[in-house]
């Protein structure tokens, strides 16, 4: 089960420096000081190790390093941290451990970075507060070929366990900026000559019928409130998705889903067009 | 705050009646025996009276009694039982109190009763378990004009109170057969001449191109463990959600939500057209 060139230490007190720092990371305190968060579970590991995130330690319980270590891509691993089942429990942030967790550096990306590709397509998310909504966001961003998330100020922190799980990888996948100014970030999208959008119930213009083969930045806004007023007051289009029972409103992460297919679906027919 | 023609009663024992009905509608096997279930707060209550449901009693705390009740529409009511706060928060079943929850009957619905309408759009549950996920596939069933839900045996109880709060009002504004089997649903299409659809990821028809604008049923599977061969295999058409990056995969509720979208822009192009 373990590749030749991988060193085992045993770790067996739970005083032991690297097990009280897996606990610092579950809090977001914790994580802002170090610049390091948390990576559960075998699969989003390998994701992890495949997309060159920077692991700094890895451990696991004795029952996967006797079983499950042979679905963990070892390549580049080192050294991996033997922890007893029980002590591993209790390092877990899920109800259902996961029996590996890996340490790793925060690869900060700057509102530039979001910037990739021929047509960039930026998501701006400004203060969403649930992990499970922000970590869908980002799988369906990258799913639809999104350039980069930006996260102003106020939004539910990228590197939350939760947002981790619900992401499926493309934390790791994705630029990510955090931590930006609305003003900042409209400033930015108008040097940059990229338009900016936003979803309003009461819009003219569908998503269907928006010209999104341009470079763009893309705003959702919190669960509760929606779009703050400087966000709506200032971007360029707003658009509506068309919805047979008019009066509903959908959840922001299904809101960004749909857009982020109606983005695509446009940017293909007219690539193809070309 | 009162309505004048409204009657208080006050419970102020937790062994009332009343307060172990709503006990016994926490769970599953309380539902299922009573054919009654819970509706907690004020908007969802709401939107249940706009929708005719059979509300059989009320409760709200003496907090609400003396402020909230102002946004509640009272014009049906006959009769609220008052409850001290505290004893109220022993009845919720959320982490943030709702201050009024009322138990209503049941409206258990036909699998006939899904095909209301001219081009009916009949979206086929099979074993989905996560509560939010079916709440949310409802709340989008009805933004885009589905005309009912069939729920096969083994998917979680849609009148479990985190569906009713995750679907905002849908529960009781579509029809929801349940407890189907699946030979039986599938016989039941091909006998009502409706196609029977369902995503795959190598499917070759994208869901931008297919022909939705004939009556539809349209099955999604299990979180876990996607569709069963018994569906794959006897539906008449597997299509695909086009994704830029093409190893990805959608959760079960963002594919059902953008296939719901796509289906409804197709059959607007269409009717548009004739």
């Amino acid at each position: 089960v373990l590749a030749p060139h991988l060193v085992l230490r045993e770790i067996s007190s739970s005083s032991n420096h690297l097990i009280k720092q897996i606990r610092l990371l579950h809090e977001r305190s914790g994580r802002e000081k170090s610049k390091l968060f948390l990576i559960e579970g075998v699969k989003l590991l390998n994701e992890a190790l495949a997309q060159r995130v920077d692991i700094v330690d890895i451990a696991a319980s004795e029952s996967f390093i006797g079983g499950g270590m042979r679905d963990l891509d070892q390549r580049q691993i080192k050294i991996v941290h033997a922890v007893n089942d029980k002590l591993f429990d209790s390092l877990s942030t899920t109800t259902t451990p996961t029996q590996v967790v890996a340490i790793a550096r925060m690869n900060q990306a700057s509102i530039d970075d979001c910037l990739r590709g021929e047509m960039p397509l930026t998501i701006v998310l400004d203060a969403l507060q649930d992990p499970g909504n922000l970590g869908t966001v980002m799988r369906c961003a990258r799913a639809f070929g999104a350039s980069g998330l930006i996260l102003a100020k106020g939004t539910v922190d990228p590197y939350n366990p939760k947002v981790i799980r619900a992401a499926m990888g493309a934390s790791f996948a994705l630029p990510i900026a955090h931590d930006a100014s609305i003003p900042e970030v409209l400033n930015w999208a108008r040097q940059k000559s990229m338009q900016t959008v936003a979803l309003h119930p009461h819009a003219d213009i569908s998503i269907n019928d928006f010209d999104f083969a341009k470079p763009t930045a893309l705003f959702f806004g919190n669960e509760g409130h929606g779009l703050s007023p400087q966000i709506l007051g200032n971007v360029d289009h707003k658009i509506v998705i068309p919805m047979v029972a008019e009066t509903e409103s959908l959840n922001v992460a299904i809101s960004a889903a749909i857009t982020l297919f109606a983005c695509a679906r446009v940017r293909n027919l007219r690539s193809n067009r070309q």
